[in-house]
């Protein structure tokens, strides 16, 4: 794009003066290498950006790199939208108002457990779930409850819904009905993308044939009558929870994407006529410059795939998107430098041009979050928006030698990853086949082990830990309470809707999904509008495609290769086989997820460091209630039950499991939990029974050791 | 630089749609006019930069556009420096010593306000104000308790001494020579600046000509015998904190630079015997893009300034700077938001390529930081070089069409007030003539009326102010207690020394300064290794040159201009209007500042403010004890007195000060209270009898009105 003005010479003498200051006198030295492989170097000219394609064009115009809209948020700034819910759809709606109050600027809804993995609040498997992580809807009525005085024309919604996205979504039309704005009214978005819930986050419920179908139906309902509803969210934030690189994230992301244009044009909509709804989710974390250069790559790499399919509407070519701060980068230790990281993060988004934004709040890292701390992830947002004129700018980093650089290498390496997909026979075989799942499982091993040997520093976490951390207040739910709740209201429902009319239209339901013909949202919303339940819903699909279970074998030898040479993994390699040789078995241990919570990421990372150690290491299946993770433990002669949880329940499900131990005569099975646990409630585990318990940032060898040394003492007791 | 892809006819498309976005269908409208007068567009395309001078430079190269060394941060980062002191040198040491260990690199040694103003803690005049906003130092002794066990040969000290330069300078040479640390290895930078504090601060003690004598002689000095030592901090930052835009702090602090360079020369030293040790400091506030073009153009324009004096050195070329997040961009409101404002403005520094970097507390818009408080401000920092990988890539802006032609607008902008200031007759000139304090003040003036109506948002002050804010745990310091330790010290000291030999020195250090021969400096040293105190150094100097009062009229007509025709504002003006009809006066305020605090912005923005809503004001001189307030006020028969407090010391001041009224008959003249003063402390100046306490961020309408009520509900009792 530039004609260099400095020639080679001049670099040479640059060369020069700084190889007196890089390490070892070479300023290769200084190169950076990312996880996904881009040698980041420490200085760039205008001569690595000499001929690059796509620099020094304009936004609202293709390729898009500089934004999809002319004006970006110079014209409007990006829409502050923060993910909330918990409790009843009661307290859900108040929280949400004080949002719009503080100045939130549109609603997103975080759903329970149970609502996601297509439950009542009153089924059995469920306990501990129940409001914990989000709100708990079981029926239109819940919908109701939580939009009550927002008006559903004016504000626009956010639904992170997948496995049960028939269901909740009908809900939200309806609800809308009932409130009497008309459906081409509605603005706002449903996540609807299941392919990553395989690879990540779990939340599916049936298979991924019958679930892309969803998707399709989904789609096409909204492109018929809802012309300003965002059908799908494509969505890579939870890869990057899950532990992907910023370049993974992205490819998969948008193969995910063109699986679902795919499935749409299979389902006989025209390219145009659903392709400017689709939009994008992404996470944010703290690898600055490539998250804002994985933002511009993004809308460059989308208008490639697009066009392949000659959409006319120039919208169709745009991809535009929502982020969020990282997660995974909060930590419990020290919190309150979350809000720096939120902020960090916070400003790569902005910079790279997304158009709507959740900042994390401080205690998210072992909460939900108060009031207190929403306001000030909320106020991260304001501040940008109001006080700094970063808005005043359409895409401030266009031209950067830097940014224009890294932008064309994250395509580049993102490309590849589109291209690899292709070549496992694209995005629905690769989930199936367990490939996608293992790339993502392979960059959290390496991660986590970069981290616990201390080469990636966190804050107050592996480096400079505060001499005192008092634990924060955080906000609790009363699950059973919840339950008490929503069990009422749904005997109450179900005694006032006529039960015969709610029948029928669940067989409709049924016959819809095993006839293959009709939309399965179209017959959802019928049986909705008469007051059938979630739970009910999802059973009528249940009949037809039965539930999915996912099976993954554990990543070995990435975390133990990451970790090297350190002496302190070695010593520990050398105790666990001195076990092994003592007792004749290596230290078993089985790494349980209890109850609804699919968020796996951390027991599989554990468990592989865990068997790099030399632990005998089973992964439980998901989504097994106290009583089947304690006979599949009691079956397997397990020296220990490490229980991983994320979402809350622990207080109800992990004294449920040493109950259900004990009954079965395994009371010296020894019990872990390890995960987001609040300090709060570690006395409460201990005093239940549990051996220990280890916090976020744990670092695995640490728990390693404190398992291991537990086993020995139960062993020689 | 470039050449632009993009012809006129692409740009013409460009604004047919933005316009579709812009208010009322004008592009123009989307363009941000900055407070200096920049006009900030939209959109910069690579038209926009084509054919600049400084683009595609190198960084280690003139003219340092990309800063001043090869790697920069890459290399290795900015330093930590966190400027701090409070209370005796033993708890100032034991702080510096957490500092150290939780991560910072270095030493920024805060003095109390007697220190600065060259007064001994047992001086009369300074009650209230010892050990409150910084460490009292006395005496060699507390430089050397402020040092204790910190390797003056290994970490770096940089020390913000401006007025007592020479006694505390003196004090710390001596100290490191009994610590056997020779000078030739000192590094660190003392501020030494004292053109800014007749503009801003304040804390000057002789008139302009003398203080510029003592400015040159300490870094001849330096130039002598402290190769690595900074023998001067050319600072902006408390231009920045009084109100004045980007462009003006930086063309001022170039010109006081200048002028100090012109000081150095007149002294007889050739320009590269100091220039290379010369070293700068700025503010960083919240106007993010163009603080990181300030400092890209900050070593522009030195360069171009130091080309003149033809120095052989290509370091006398360099501007190296320290740089501090703002102040006065905290808010007392909604504290934890401070977090927010220090990262996006630590991160502004950082892009900007400072040297070494301050990051404020959240806690001090009230306060002095806790440790807490401290912890967080320094870990934003350490998140910043650790897990961001920002520091990876030199001047990573560099390119970016947006902020390489911003660079250029400030640095255009800066470069007319540094011509200015030649028109003026140069800096001494400028700042003697109260031109410099003027343009100052103005600015401030505008800022806060943008404030105060509302039209520059701040968040949780003046927008989205929260329902709930508890105050927050805040450092206190016994001010009578820090006075008692360091009387007793002065005791000890005085009683221990060779009292002649001591009274010989200081007449040679008076007959140093009347004969106009000699380095000052060096016979400061001499005096002050006999155990000379900080008070008696300067009082051999007062002797000679006095100490000088410096008097400005109050700015009127700006405040009440930029509020404009704002309703309320009108109606308050015709209250005033009114009261003077019916009393025949019109209400008549003094602003006060108490002791040796000379921060003075609040007090003359207030003043400003009420003199624009037809107040009768008059500020009283700097530097007043209580009773010589409470005389001025009964003299001038003011209905009320305003104390405009920043560096806490209204707690024991106050109580007097309404204690002198009351012994002068004159118990009936309101007393109020504004400024920085913690929510803990309103009761406590309430119960001494104050009328009104006004917190920072306190909109100067808001403050009036209860003013004037309070006077009328006064005149009418």
């Amino acid at each position: 794009m530039s004609k260099p003005t400095l020639n080679s010479s001049d670099l040479r003498e640059w060369e020069k003066l700084a190889a007196e200051s890089a390490p070892g006198g070479k300023v290769e030295n200084l190169v950076w290498t990312t996880p996904e492989g881009i040698d980041v170097k420490p200085l760039y000219t205008a001569r690595d950006v000499a001929g690059l394609e796509h620099a020094d064009t304009l936004p609202g115009f293709p390729p898009f790199v500089r934004g999809p809209w002319a004006t970006m948020h110079a014209g409007r700034p990006w829409t502050i939208r923060q993910y909330a819910g918990f409790s009843t759809a009661a307290e859900s709606n108040a929280f949400y108002k004080r949002i719009l109050a503080g100045g939130g600027q549109g609603i997103s809804v975080a759903f329970d457990l149970p609502t996601h993995r297509g439950y009542d609040s009153d089924h059995p498997r469920v306990r501990g779930d129940v409001g914990k992580a989000g709100v708990a809807v079981d029926s239109v009525e819940d919908v109701k409850a939580l939009f009550d005085g927002i008006p559903l024309d004016r504000v626009s919604v956010s639904m992170t819904m997948n496995g049960a996205v028939l269901p909740v979504l009908a809900g939200y039309l309806v609800a809308a009905e009932e409130q009497g704005v008309s459906l081409d009214r509605l603005s706002g978005t449903i996540q609807n993308d299941i392919l990553k819930e395989f690879m990540v986050r779990n939340t599916y419920i049936y298979p991924p044939g019958p679930s892309m179908r969803i998707v399709a139906d989904v789609i096409e309902y909204a492109a018929r009558r809802m012309p300003r509803f965002n059908s799908i969210s494509i969505s890579g934030y939870h890869m990057q929870e899950a532990g992907a690189s910023q370049a993974l994230e992205l490819g998969l992301t948008l193969a995910d994407g063109r699986a679902y244009v795919e499935a749409a044009l299979a389902r006989g909509l025209k390219v145009d006529e659903f392709a400017d709804r689709l939009s994008f989710f992404f996470g944010i974390g703290m690898n600055f410059y490539l998250e804002v250069a994985k933002l511009r790559a993004a809308r460059l790499l989308w208008w490639r795939i697009m066009k392949g399919y000659e959409p006319k509407n120039p919208k169709s070519l745009m991809l535009r998107t929502h982020c969020q701060t990282s997660g995974w980068s909060l930590a419990a230790q020290d919190p309150y430098n979350n809000v720096v990281r939120a902020t960090i993060e916070a400003m790569a988004a902005v910079f790279g041009g997304t158009q709507s934004l959740h900042t994390n709040s401080f205690d998210e890292a072992v909460a939900l979050p108060s009031d207190f701390a929403a306001r000030i992830a909320r106020n991260t947002q304001l501040i940008l928006q109001e006080e700094t004129h970063i808005s005043s700018v359409v895409d401030p980093w266009g031209g950067s030698y830097m940014m224009e650089a890294l932008t064309r290498e994250v395509a580049g390496k993102a490309w590849e990853v589109v291209e690899e997909v292709e070549r496992q026979g694209g995005m629905v075989r690769a989930v199936e086949s367990g490939w996608a799942k293992r790339r993502i499982e392979e960059c959290a091993a390496e991660k986590q082990a970069r981290i616990d040997s201390g080469r990636d520093p966190i804050i107050g976490v592996n480096k400079y830990q505060p001499d005192d951390d008092p634990p924060i207040a955080v906000r609790e739910i009363d699950d059973s309470a919840v339950r008490e709740v929503q069990t009422a209201r749904l005997e109450e429902l179900r005694a006032r809707r006529d039960s015969a009319a709610v029948a029928a239209a669940l067989g409709e339901l049924t016959e819809t999904a095993r006839s293959g013909a009709g939309n399965l949202l179209e017959a959802t919303v019928k049986a909705v509008r008469l007051r059938a339940t979630v739970g009910e819903c999802s059973d009528a699909l249940e009949k037809v495609w039965g539930r999915y279970r996912g099976d993954a074998p554990v990543i070995t030898g990435v975390y133990g290769m990451a970790m090297g040479e350190d002496r302190g993994w070695r010593g520990l390699k050398a105790e666990v086989d001195a076990f092994a040789e003592r007792e004749g078995r290596r230290p078993r241990v089985m790494i349980a997820k209890l109850g609804q919570d699919g968020h796996d990421r951390g027991a599989r990372v554990v468990a592989a460091g865990l068997a790099d150690l030399g632990f005998d290491v089973d992964v439980g299946p998901l989504f097994q209630t106290p009583a089947e993770a304690a006979r599949r433990a009691v079956a397997d002669d397990c020296h220990a039950v490490g229980v991983s949880t994320q979402a809350a329940g622990h207080k109800t499900l992990v004294p449920e499991l040493i109950a259900a131990l004990r009954e079965q005569g395994a009371g010296d099975v020894l019990v872990f939990v390890g995960g987001v646990v609040p300090v709060q409630d570690h006395e409460f585990l201990r005093v239940a029974g549990v051996a220990d318990v280890f916090g976020p940032g744990a670092p695995i060898p640490d728990c390693a050791r404190r398992i291991l040394e537990a086993i020995r003492d139960r062993s020689h007791a």
